[in-house]
């Protein structure tokens, strides 16, 4: 048996980027996956909020992971819009991405992001729809 | 006479993210403007390209900027698109946005996102549009 | 008490190219709106499915209407992005559509568009996410 | 030699939805496309501009129209997103797409949508973005 989860976390420690920002894959599997960000102060923009490109970059991931766990780790973002809904506040961010449908070659896929607070409360912040490909 | 490039780079350097990047301010004026972003190994992903994060940041903000030539430096990306069209490879990454239409406030931009080789070739990788909105 | 159903039914009356086209609005409440279309040969394209562009119109007003249940009646739609996932075939289209988030003067909504065969079996055909705006 | 200029019109003639609008291609080439939409009352919402769906129809066709200059006739839209700017009003519409980047089966394409007067003042109203496919 494939442990998914472990699979998932390897892709997303070779990626230099999210190492730097800090991001952990929290769930990855068939109904979506999760990633999780702990909102350090060089995440933020010039109101003390998390940086829209933090927003964007942990909704663009996330939907990738989405769409890897149809179409296979070797995926990637072929387009997506998101819209911002609140300032991102909180003691970390969640992302939470599923497929809404997959054909053999690409899959939409959508994605909420939160602001989670210390006592967990989460208040949807970002919401985006994309397209994740094969790669090659 | 007020300077632009100056206040936008104030701007810019308050946001921590985009200090943690590196990004900088080369052309900010009624005709657009444009960001740099030197691309060291940190902001890569797992086959040693730019991180679409990290392309969706500079796009981001880049249209942000280019809204706030119109619109004030009180502004904040209301939602936008992308397409991924090439991986990003170079020594940087350069966004150059403009407002293709602006109301009181809101405007409508465009970004194009480029990897830069060493030798100054520019090849076009992302390309954004998005709502920019005044803020409060 | 208001009849919303009514009201919103009398929006859609006055717009002439839902009348060309036979738009029906079938729902109308806090939880959403659902707009109906039955599919006949005028909304095709070439290959005899639904014309992208009447998935369009109709996701982009469903959109609207949803807003509107939350903004008042006079609202428009700022932008959208429609993602087309499989031909749409049936008897009729159905457009469900709902508010993800509201503020005082945009909301951003949800909007699935399905094809319904005789017996009434929904096949998602497309999904769309947008904001819309108080008008004036 | 191929008239591309026929064969788009030969297109466009075999989609009943743009004949029951009444759609012309005015231009089909390399450079891009351009389609034209004489604006009458049926095409019309509650306030007397074109109907947002109507642009947006207007968009997705001519943004397929330009993928179809580099990808072949055999293409569909696979996603877009649109921003409208202003009402739109005139004798008609015109839009004017073209291709942004192109791989082997995909087209990055973007679009603008003006509202013409009497006297040929073209005035932009809505400007999208989005991906062609290859069909099939």
């Amino acid at each position: 048996m494939i442990d998914m989860l472990a699979m998932g976390r390897q892709v997303l420690a070779s990626q230099a980027f999210s190492q730097l920002l800090g991001t952990e894959l929290t769930a990855f599997h068939d109904d979506g996956v999760e990633l999780r960000l702990p909102l350090h102060d060089k995440l933020k923009q010039q109101n003390g909020f998390a940086h829209g490109g933090v927003l964007s970059y942990l909704a663009d991931n996330a939907l990738t992971f989405a769409g890897g766990t149809r179409l296979g780790v070797a995926v990637l973002t072929a387009e997506y819009k998101i819209n911002y809904l609140r300032p991102a506040v909180g003691t970390h961010l969640i992302a939470r991405a599923s497929v809404v449908y997959a054909g053999k070659t690409t899959a939409t896929c959508r994605c909420d992001v939160f602001g989670v607070s210390e006592d967990g409360i989460e208040k949807l912040c970002a919401t985006a729809q994309g397209t994740i490909a094969k790669a090659g």
